[in-house]
Protein backbone atom coordinates (compact mmCIF):
# COMPACT_ATOMS: atom_id res chain seq x y z
CA UNK A 1 0.00 0.00 0.00
CA UNK A 2 0.98 3.34 -0.63
CA UNK A 3 -0.12 6.72 -0.15
CA UNK A 4 0.22 9.39 -3.03
CA UNK A 5 -0.45 12.88 -2.95
CA UNK A 6 -1.00 14.63 -5.85
CA UNK A 7 -1.21 18.65 -6.49
CA UNK A 8 -2.79 19.63 -9.38
CA UNK A 9 -4.46 22.89 -10.91
CA UNK A 10 -8.12 23.70 -10.20
CA UNK A 11 -8.98 23.70 -13.72
CA UNK A 12 -7.94 20.06 -14.25
CA UNK A 13 -9.65 18.67 -11.13
CA UNK A 14 -12.77 17.44 -12.29
CA UNK A 15 -11.34 15.56 -15.11
CA UNK A 16 -9.12 13.82 -12.92
CA UNK A 17 -12.15 13.24 -10.28
CA UNK A 18 -13.83 11.81 -13.16
CA UNK A 19 -10.52 9.88 -14.26
CA UNK A 20 -10.03 7.91 -10.36
CA UNK A 21 -13.79 7.25 -10.67
CA UNK A 22 -13.58 5.38 -14.14
CA UNK A 23 -10.08 3.47 -12.85
CA UNK A 24 -11.52 2.67 -9.45
CA UNK A 25 -9.19 4.48 -7.51
CA UNK A 26 -10.39 6.15 -4.22
CA UNK A 27 -9.50 9.61 -4.11
CA UNK A 28 -9.75 11.88 -1.26
CA UNK A 29 -9.72 15.97 -2.57
CA UNK A 30 -8.45 18.93 -0.43
CA UNK A 31 -8.98 22.29 -1.40
CA UNK A 32 -5.77 23.87 -1.44
CA UNK A 33 -3.88 27.30 -2.11
CA UNK A 34 -0.81 26.83 -4.17
CA UNK A 35 2.94 26.80 -4.34
CA UNK A 36 4.56 30.61 -4.96
CA UNK A 37 1.36 32.58 -4.50
CA UNK A 38 -0.58 30.45 -7.26
CA UNK A 39 -4.22 30.35 -5.93
CA UNK A 40 -6.48 27.30 -6.45
CA UNK A 41 -4.42 24.21 -5.99
CA UNK A 42 -6.42 20.73 -5.27
CA UNK A 43 -4.27 18.29 -3.89
CA UNK A 44 -5.80 14.44 -3.87
CA UNK A 45 -4.97 11.89 -1.18
CA UNK A 46 -4.99 8.49 -2.76
CA UNK A 47 -4.12 5.15 -1.20
CA UNK A 48 -3.34 2.61 -3.51
CA UNK A 49 -2.20 -1.15 -4.09
CA UNK A 50 1.67 -1.17 -4.61
CA UNK A 51 0.98 -2.36 -7.98
CA UNK A 52 -1.41 -0.01 -8.76
CA UNK A 53 0.63 3.13 -8.77
CA UNK A 54 1.81 3.27 -11.97
CA UNK A 55 -1.45 3.03 -13.29
CA UNK A 56 -2.52 5.76 -10.71
CA UNK A 57 0.92 8.07 -12.12
CA UNK A 58 -0.08 7.43 -15.67
CA UNK A 59 -3.73 8.76 -14.76
CA UNK A 60 -2.31 12.03 -12.96
CA UNK A 61 0.48 12.75 -15.64
CA UNK A 62 -1.79 12.30 -19.05
CA UNK A 63 -4.73 14.47 -17.50
CA UNK A 64 -2.91 17.50 -15.47
CA UNK A 65 0.42 17.76 -17.04
CA UNK A 66 1.57 20.75 -18.14
CA UNK A 67 0.76 22.27 -21.86
CA UNK A 68 0.41 25.18 -23.61
CA UNK A 69 -2.67 26.86 -24.79
CA UNK A 70 -3.60 29.48 -26.69
CA UNK A 71 -5.48 32.11 -24.73
CA UNK A 72 -7.48 35.59 -26.65
CA UNK A 73 -6.22 38.09 -23.68
CA UNK A 74 -9.19 40.30 -22.44
CA UNK A 75 -9.13 43.68 -24.31
CA UNK A 76 -7.69 46.55 -22.57
CA UNK A 77 -10.42 49.22 -22.29
CA UNK A 78 -7.24 51.62 -21.78
CA UNK A 79 -5.42 51.07 -25.22
CA UNK A 80 -8.38 50.58 -28.22
CA UNK A 81 -6.78 53.14 -30.24
CA UNK A 82 -8.02 52.10 -33.74
CA UNK A 83 -9.92 49.44 -32.66
CA UNK A 84 -7.45 47.30 -33.36
CA UNK A 85 -7.90 43.56 -32.40
CA UNK A 86 -5.92 41.11 -29.90
CA UNK A 87 -4.09 38.25 -30.80
CA UNK A 88 -4.49 35.12 -28.94
CA UNK A 89 -1.00 34.11 -26.81
CA UNK A 90 0.48 31.47 -25.75
CA UNK A 91 0.36 30.21 -21.81
CA UNK A 92 1.45 27.16 -19.38
CA UNK A 93 -1.11 25.38 -18.17
CA UNK A 94 -1.71 22.72 -15.97
CA UNK A 95 1.01 20.84 -14.24
CA UNK A 96 0.80 18.32 -11.49
CA UNK A 97 3.31 17.65 -8.43
CA UNK A 98 3.01 14.17 -7.17
CA UNK A 99 4.51 12.53 -4.25
CA UNK A 100 4.30 8.81 -3.42
CA UNK A 101 4.75 8.22 0.28
CA UNK A 102 5.45 4.47 1.98
CA UNK A 103 2.52 3.32 4.56
CA UNK A 104 2.98 1.30 7.13
CA UNK A 105 -0.86 -0.05 8.00
CA UNK A 106 -3.82 0.72 6.20
CA UNK A 107 -7.07 0.17 7.89
CA UNK A 108 -10.77 0.22 6.68
CA UNK A 109 -13.55 0.74 9.54
CA UNK B 1 6.64 8.45 16.02
CA UNK B 2 4.08 7.96 13.52
CA UNK B 3 1.44 10.00 11.14
CA UNK B 4 -1.98 8.90 11.14
CA UNK B 5 -4.17 9.92 8.03
CA UNK B 6 -8.00 9.26 8.90
CA UNK B 7 -10.42 9.97 6.84
CA UNK B 8 -14.54 9.59 8.31
CA UNK B 9 -17.40 10.90 7.42
CA UNK B 10 -18.40 14.35 8.62
CA UNK B 11 -21.02 13.05 10.57
CA UNK B 12 -18.84 11.28 12.61
CA UNK B 13 -16.26 13.83 12.65
CA UNK B 14 -17.33 15.80 15.83
CA UNK B 15 -17.80 13.07 18.16
CA UNK B 16 -13.99 11.57 16.73
CA UNK B 17 -13.00 15.22 17.43
CA UNK B 18 -14.39 14.99 21.24
CA UNK B 19 -12.93 11.40 21.56
CA UNK B 20 -9.21 12.71 20.46
CA UNK B 21 -9.48 15.30 23.05
CA UNK B 22 -10.53 13.15 25.57
CA UNK B 23 -7.51 10.93 25.25
CA UNK B 24 -4.94 13.80 24.87
CA UNK B 25 -4.31 13.02 21.54
CA UNK B 26 -3.37 16.36 18.99
CA UNK B 27 -5.36 15.83 15.85
CA UNK B 28 -5.82 18.69 13.19
CA UNK B 29 -9.09 18.40 10.93
CA UNK B 30 -9.29 18.91 7.04
CA UNK B 31 -12.47 19.73 5.82
CA UNK B 32 -12.27 17.22 2.27
CA UNK B 33 -14.71 15.79 -0.10
CA UNK B 34 -14.43 12.16 -0.75
CA UNK B 35 -13.75 9.10 -3.09
CA UNK B 36 -16.04 7.93 -5.33
CA UNK B 37 -17.99 11.43 -5.25
CA UNK B 38 -19.20 11.11 -1.58
CA UNK B 39 -19.14 14.58 0.01
CA UNK B 40 -18.14 15.35 3.00
CA UNK B 41 -15.80 13.92 4.47
CA UNK B 42 -12.92 15.19 7.45
CA UNK B 43 -9.58 13.87 7.37
CA UNK B 44 -8.01 14.06 10.31
CA UNK B 45 -3.77 14.55 10.89
CA UNK B 46 -2.10 13.03 14.21
CA UNK B 47 1.16 13.08 15.31
CA UNK B 48 1.49 10.12 17.92
CA UNK B 49 3.93 8.22 19.54
CA UNK B 50 4.55 4.68 18.23
CA UNK B 51 3.03 3.11 21.54
CA UNK B 52 -0.16 4.98 21.11
CA UNK B 53 -0.86 4.01 17.61
CA UNK B 54 -3.31 1.06 18.52
CA UNK B 55 -4.93 3.40 21.05
CA UNK B 56 -5.36 6.04 18.48
CA UNK B 57 -7.09 3.36 15.92
CA UNK B 58 -9.00 1.80 18.28
CA UNK B 59 -10.70 5.44 19.31
CA UNK B 60 -11.38 5.69 15.15
CA UNK B 61 -12.53 1.86 15.14
CA UNK B 62 -14.92 2.81 17.94
CA UNK B 63 -16.20 5.86 16.73
CA UNK B 64 -16.75 6.02 13.17
CA UNK B 65 -16.47 2.45 11.93
CA UNK B 66 -19.47 1.55 9.37
CA UNK B 67 -22.90 0.57 10.58
CA UNK B 68 -26.78 0.00 9.52
CA UNK B 69 -28.97 2.40 10.79
CA UNK B 70 -32.91 2.75 9.88
CA UNK B 71 -33.58 5.93 8.57
CA UNK B 72 -37.66 7.56 7.36
CA UNK B 73 -36.72 8.59 3.60
CA UNK B 74 -38.51 11.97 3.02
CA UNK B 75 -42.28 11.56 1.87
CA UNK B 76 -42.09 12.34 -1.75
CA UNK B 77 -44.75 15.01 -2.85
CA UNK B 78 -45.12 13.28 -6.40
CA UNK B 79 -46.69 10.58 -5.37
CA UNK B 80 -48.85 11.06 -2.11
CA UNK B 81 -51.50 9.20 -3.53
CA UNK B 82 -54.10 8.46 -0.28
CA UNK B 83 -51.51 9.45 2.05
CA UNK B 84 -49.77 6.31 2.67
CA UNK B 85 -47.05 6.34 4.56
CA UNK B 86 -43.12 5.79 4.02
CA UNK B 87 -41.51 2.82 5.72
CA UNK B 88 -38.09 3.48 7.13
CA UNK B 89 -35.05 1.52 5.37
CA UNK B 90 -31.51 0.56 6.30
CA UNK B 91 -28.69 2.55 5.20
CA UNK B 92 -25.25 2.04 5.80
CA UNK B 93 -23.46 5.04 7.51
CA UNK B 94 -20.23 5.86 9.14
CA UNK B 95 -17.00 4.56 7.81
CA UNK B 96 -12.85 4.91 7.97
CA UNK B 97 -10.43 4.67 5.63
CA UNK B 98 -6.72 5.13 7.70
CA UNK B 99 -3.00 5.44 6.80
CA UNK B 100 -0.52 5.28 9.21
CA UNK B 101 2.86 6.62 7.99
CA UNK B 102 5.94 6.33 9.51
CA UNK B 103 7.85 9.60 10.57
CA UNK B 104 11.80 10.78 9.85
CA UNK B 105 11.85 13.80 12.02
CA UNK B 106 9.33 15.86 14.66
CA UNK B 107 9.78 18.82 15.85
CA UNK B 108 8.03 21.34 18.11
CA UNK B 109 9.10 24.78 18.03
CA UNK C 1 13.58 14.66 -1.54
CA UNK C 2 11.31 14.74 1.75
CA UNK C 3 7.77 15.78 2.64
CA UNK C 4 7.25 18.15 5.36
CA UNK C 5 3.90 18.87 7.33
CA UNK C 6 4.26 22.37 9.21
CA UNK C 7 1.00 23.04 11.30
CA UNK C 8 1.18 26.81 12.24
CA UNK C 9 -1.21 29.40 13.70
CA UNK C 10 -3.17 31.46 10.84
CA UNK C 11 -1.54 34.33 12.61
CA UNK C 12 1.61 33.00 11.16
CA UNK C 13 0.76 31.82 8.49
CA UNK C 14 1.07 34.76 5.72
CA UNK C 15 4.67 35.65 6.90
CA UNK C 16 5.91 32.04 6.74
CA UNK C 17 4.12 32.27 2.67
CA UNK C 18 6.50 34.65 2.47
CA UNK C 19 9.43 33.34 3.80
CA UNK C 20 9.18 30.70 1.45
CA UNK C 21 8.85 32.39 -1.41
CA UNK C 22 12.22 34.47 -0.34
CA UNK C 23 14.01 30.84 -0.11
CA UNK C 24 12.50 29.26 -3.34
CA UNK C 25 10.64 26.62 -1.05
CA UNK C 26 7.72 25.48 -2.85
CA UNK C 27 4.65 24.83 -0.40
CA UNK C 28 1.13 24.27 -0.52
CA UNK C 29 -1.51 25.85 2.29
CA UNK C 30 -4.25 24.19 3.35
CA UNK C 31 -7.09 25.50 5.87
CA UNK C 32 -7.39 23.65 8.78
CA UNK C 33 -8.78 23.33 12.54
CA UNK C 34 -6.79 21.76 15.35
CA UNK C 35 -5.58 20.09 17.63
CA UNK C 36 -7.54 20.43 21.12
CA UNK C 37 -10.82 22.72 19.69
CA UNK C 38 -7.97 25.30 19.05
CA UNK C 39 -9.28 26.89 15.93
CA UNK C 40 -7.38 28.56 13.14
CA UNK C 41 -4.52 27.14 12.16
CA UNK C 42 -2.87 26.74 8.44
CA UNK C 43 -1.01 23.18 7.39
CA UNK C 44 2.16 23.54 4.90
CA UNK C 45 3.27 20.99 2.80
CA UNK C 46 6.48 21.10 1.33
CA UNK C 47 8.50 19.02 -1.21
CA UNK C 48 12.47 19.29 -0.85
CA UNK C 49 15.75 18.07 -1.63
CA UNK C 50 17.39 16.18 1.17
CA UNK C 51 19.81 18.81 1.75
CA UNK C 52 17.40 21.15 2.56
CA UNK C 53 15.16 20.12 4.94
CA UNK C 54 17.25 22.09 7.61
CA UNK C 55 16.93 25.51 5.65
CA UNK C 56 13.13 24.82 6.32
CA UNK C 57 12.90 23.95 9.34
CA UNK C 58 14.81 26.87 10.26
CA UNK C 59 12.54 29.19 8.43
CA UNK C 60 9.71 27.43 10.15
CA UNK C 61 10.82 27.85 13.80
CA UNK C 62 12.49 31.56 13.11
CA UNK C 63 9.03 32.49 12.08
CA UNK C 64 6.10 30.42 13.76
CA UNK C 65 8.20 29.71 17.33
CA UNK C 66 5.87 29.72 20.71
CA UNK C 67 6.65 33.49 22.21
CA UNK C 68 4.86 35.34 24.80
CA UNK C 69 2.98 39.31 24.06
CA UNK C 70 1.09 40.90 26.00
CA UNK C 71 -2.54 42.09 25.22
CA UNK C 72 -4.74 44.17 26.49
CA UNK C 73 -8.19 42.04 27.31
CA UNK C 74 -11.32 43.40 26.13
CA UNK C 75 -12.91 45.59 28.64
CA UNK C 76 -15.34 43.38 30.61
CA UNK C 77 -19.00 45.10 30.70
CA UNK C 78 -20.31 43.50 33.87
CA UNK C 79 -17.54 44.60 36.05
CA UNK C 80 -16.89 48.39 35.45
CA UNK C 81 -17.03 49.30 38.93
CA UNK C 82 -15.51 52.55 39.43
CA UNK C 83 -13.57 52.78 36.02
CA UNK C 84 -10.99 51.13 36.61
CA UNK C 85 -8.53 50.14 33.81
CA UNK C 86 -7.47 46.70 32.22
CA UNK C 87 -3.70 45.36 32.61
CA UNK C 88 -2.03 43.85 29.75
CA UNK C 89 -1.64 40.29 30.66
CA UNK C 90 1.37 37.73 28.65
CA UNK C 91 -0.33 35.62 26.51
CA UNK C 92 1.58 32.40 24.33
CA UNK C 93 1.13 33.12 20.87
CA UNK C 94 2.62 31.01 17.57
CA UNK C 95 3.67 27.23 17.81
CA UNK C 96 4.44 25.09 14.92
CA UNK C 97 4.26 21.26 14.89
CA UNK C 98 6.13 19.77 12.35
CA UNK C 99 6.46 16.31 10.29
CA UNK C 100 9.37 15.02 8.13
CA UNK C 101 8.26 12.23 5.95
CA UNK C 102 10.35 9.68 3.78
CA UNK C 103 9.21 10.04 0.08
CA UNK C 104 9.58 6.80 -2.09
CA UNK C 105 8.77 9.27 -5.67
CA UNK C 106 8.23 12.05 -6.75
CA UNK C 107 7.35 13.69 -9.85
CA UNK C 108 6.12 16.62 -12.00
CA UNK C 109 4.54 15.86 -14.90
NI1 LIG D 1 -1.13 15.85 -23.36
NI1 LIG E 1 -20.36 -0.10 16.95
NI1 LIG F 1 11.84 34.66 18.18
Amino acid sequence: MKMIFAIVQDKDSNRLSAEFVDANVQATKLSTTGGFLKAGNTTFIIGIADERVDDVLKIIKETSHTREQFMTPPVSLDNTVGGESTYPVEVQVGGATVFVLPVEQFHRF
